[in-house]
């Protein structure tokens, strides 16, 4: 798999959407750069750093295989020689649940290597769509604490 | 304020924080590329993009007036000619408020203007450490939504 060359950051970015979507692991690490510095954030999670560290979070999500859809959109693109930053919502999906799940925010952010093009970086956050912000203020007991920006 | 010019990516994040710190709208807004394409996502918030959002977004938190600390640690750079990303954790206090916070995980991108460096990209996230993630799976009632990655 890492033979693949992708000759721009959105192909790259299918590849590493349709390797979620299918929990292909080695399609899923072929899109990332071959560097200690990727970076990795899943929604709710800690920063993980380093290939081997993304490869472990990838195969303990894709052990219950595959069965969730994976959609794009709100994409939004800055490039420059070298790299491209990608931000946009990733609206997942299980069929047969019926409850709709709020998009998730992603920052992509994708490195022009001499392989082509690979993702240096992943940090994905949930939005509550139905929640309203807590104003700033001291903590107020149990609970989250006050969004401080 | 818009005549700073930051030599490094480094000089651009310690005047970012400060602005915070400060909840100096027009030094924080001096950090910022000047470009329509800038995006702020604020921890829980949805992606705001170009200035004027970006603005007033940090004109309403500013609003409280300063009082907050906001150290940053375990920063990770990478960088190329033009861009600069940087992944931390930044350490949010109000002095006075019993309860530690969480740190928040951000992901900075600057961007090598012919202005010195700017901020492009500042996406910041929640991480409740003393909350185990949920497993991958179909909704169980009230509550967040499972995580799915």
């Amino acid at each position: 798999m890492t033979s693949i060359i992708y000759a721009s950051s959105t192909d790259c970015e299918v590849a590493f959407y349709r390797a979620f979507e299918k929990a292909d692991l080695a399609a899923m690490m072929a899109v990332w750069a071959e560097d200690d510095e990727v970076v990795c954030i899943h929604p709710g999670g800690p920063r993980l750093c380093g290939l081997d560290t993304v490869r472990e979070s990838w195969r303990s999500i894709f052990a219950a295989g595959p069965g969730l859809r994976v959609g794009i959109s709100h994409r939004v693109i800055t490039a420059t020689l070298q790299t491209a930053i990608h931000t946009l919502h990733e609206n997942l999906s299980v069929p047969g649940e019926p409850r709709e799940r709020a998009p998730i925010l992603a920052t992509n952010v994708y490195l022009r290597t001499e392989r082509g093009w690979r993702m240096l970086l992943h940090h994905a956050s949930p939005t509550p769509p139905a929640t309203p912000r807590t104003p700033p203020g001291p903590s107020r007991g149990p609970g989250p604490a006050p969004l401080l920006h």
